[in-house]
């Protein structure tokens, strides 16, 4: 497939690691990769408006099809002129299959269902699960909703993202050898079936596939080879990534390199600062993660030496910036003093603030790394 | 007291009422009159940033000294280099003496107190009211705090905005007239104490008295001859206004004419939309009102045909702005079915892009009401 509005390029790569700098082109402009993605679940980056994301400099956003399908619905963004024009944003957007949260409803959540040990009790939600789809009942009023590769894909359509992500099974962790080969298939299925109906009207979106296989190197190394034999624009990385960083660290070693490298990957749902650190060197180019945004709403702020409690000791009296190298629109004109107080009062203020503070950092952060890899430093 | 670093201008009488347009100067720039004044309590306007309320063209913003000295403490706004450069607010600021709050835990809030038509269990926050001024235990830590009309303007001294208010007692609404009178005669007291304690470290701030007397005109009126006696910059209207809004307006169609005309006067806490409408043609120069945004808040948009609920229905299709005519940053960047998908999916996101609207919208509408008193059709 040639997709004349979705372009990738590789502009060096690391002598040092595998890591690498490039250019993803979309329709609604260019992602300097590697890149860090923003949540913004409901079609909005939380407390914040989509103008001051697009000051910050977040080159890429990703929103959830499962919670826009459930409200406002995706035929009114589609009316709307799309996501872009919904949330007046005029930079790329991803969106997921919806797949991911479907599954997530029923095992309660992959750090629940980790947590559980696989004795966790299913959510009644999900009321089938068969060949042709999901179907869940709306959190929202109950109806009974299907979920398949092509309502997905169409739903992803009328939304409009820049890039799309084609319709998986999320097996949970706890799952036998068998089971788990069998969702596999049953994923590359339905990953075909996403890639048709994307194909049957295409528009100007690119598609992504989704990796799986869980822990299983022979089972990532077949998914890998099944889904690049299929023309999608790009691959990401799902399902379980393992029960510790280390584990997921030791999957990317031996699955990156079975990735075409011409062709731009995701590294879905990981992106806390620890993470960011190791997965650059393996070559990972986008990842998403709500973990910035979500620590800013807790308080937690992004600085040079790691997160900083807002109401760590001192910072009560401190009259100066978060960090005095900072120039975001936050430490150029608020201090670490008033944010405190703001935090302490519980201030919807304080929240804007701190997400602007640790998404610019996150900005500066893959600035750098992208300038390191520039200079073979890694 | 000639005060050079604030000025009263009258700049026109309407010959229909007793509305009148003026600029009050202060050393931190003008306020154009009549003006609605926003409330930022906590030293912030909820939901949004000091930049924002400034681009809103917001000219003065009334922050509470009672919320401030318990936290983060005047002290430290003191060090901070005062009120404007802890929240970067680079326009006019007000603050009150803390005695509204202080009596309000009291009595419960002034709704409260009328609706218990006096029957009202007496919070025990307050302990003790004598000639010095009023114990009351901290909301924060339980510590006892004395607050006494020196305290008070030495507070709002160390927190710097641009006007001070004089310390007063707020007498319950059901009180006897015995009572009132005793009430009366000791905020005169009060005053006095406060205005001496201005005076004895001037600085560049102005100081408004606050007229008393309940409902009953000859107090009202004493209040008046008394206040209007001493050199204070403005006076601030206070004390009960009665059960409705008639009984307001009667009262001040008696008050009004017995202020001094050369100096800025001040309705505290009123400024609902009904209310402006009446009030200005009374001759008020400034009123505060937490209702705009607190409104914005819970999803009540102003418009030019009254408040609309931002869940009405049909609202979450319409794919324009909240108004055709407004020109405010949410109704130019946003549609009103985005802000309501926003509200719906609880969005802190909501709060400020609707915050915007309201305060631009009373910016707008005062500036219409400057306009008509300009042209006589007030």
């Amino acid at each position: 497939m040639n997709n004349k509005f979705f372009k990738f390029e590789v502009i060096h790569k690391s002598n040092k690691s595998r890591a690498r700098v490039g250019k993803i082109h979309t329709p609604h402009g260019t992602i300097d990769t590697p890149n860090f993605v923003a949540v913004g679940t409901n079609g909005v980056i939380k407390a914040l408006d989509s103008k001051t994301i697009e000051e910050i400099g977040v080159q890429l956003i990703f929103c959830n099809t499962y919670h826009l399908i459930l409200q406002p619905g995706s035929e009114l963004i589609k009316s709307a002129g799309g996501i872009h024009k919904f949330m007046n944003r005029q930079t790329p957007i991803i969106t997921d299959s919806g797949g991911f949260q479907v599954f997530s409803l029923m095992y309660g959540g992959v750090h629940d269902e980790l947590k559980s040990r696989g004795t966790k009790k299913h959510n009644n939600s999900i009321l089938k699960i068969t060949e042709d789809g999901v179907t869940f009942r709306s959190y929202r009023d109950g109806a009974k909703i299907l979920l398949t590769p092509e309502s997905s894909i169409q739903a992803q359509k009328s939304i409009g993202a820049d890039i799309i992500v084609s319709f998986d099974e999320l097996p949970p962790y706890h799952t036998s050898m068998q089971d788990l080969k069998k969702s596999l298939a049953r994923t590359h299925r339905w990953e075909k079936r996403s890639l048709d109906e994307h194909k049957s009207n295409h528009g100007q979106q690119a598609i992504y596939a989704v990796i799986h296989g869980g822990l299983d190197q022979d089972m990532r190394k077949e998914s890998c080879q099944y889904l690049s034999g299929l023309d999608f624009d790009g691959y990401g990385i799902g399902g379980s990534l393992g029960k510790t960083k280390e584990q997921m660290f030791e999957l990317l070693k031996y699955l990156m390199p079975q990735l075409p490298e011409n062709k731009p990957n995701h590294l879905l749902g990981i992106g806390d600062l620890n993470s960011i650190n190791e997965i650059i060197p393996q070559g990972i180019d986008t990842f998403d993660c709500s973990h910035p945004t979500k620590a800013a709403r807790h308080g937690l702020l992004f600085t040079k030496t790691g997160g900083m409690r807002v109401f760590k000791s001192g910072n009560s009296q401190k009259l100066g910036p978060i960090e005095d190298c900072c120039k975001c629109f936050t430490c150029k004109h608020y201090t670490l003093a008033y944010l405190h107080h703001l935090f302490r009062a519980h201030e919807l203020t304080a929240y804007s603030l701190a997400t602007i503070h640790n998404l610019h950092f996150l900005v500066r952060l893959m600035n750098d790394y992208r300038e390191k890899i520039l200079n073979d430093q890694i």
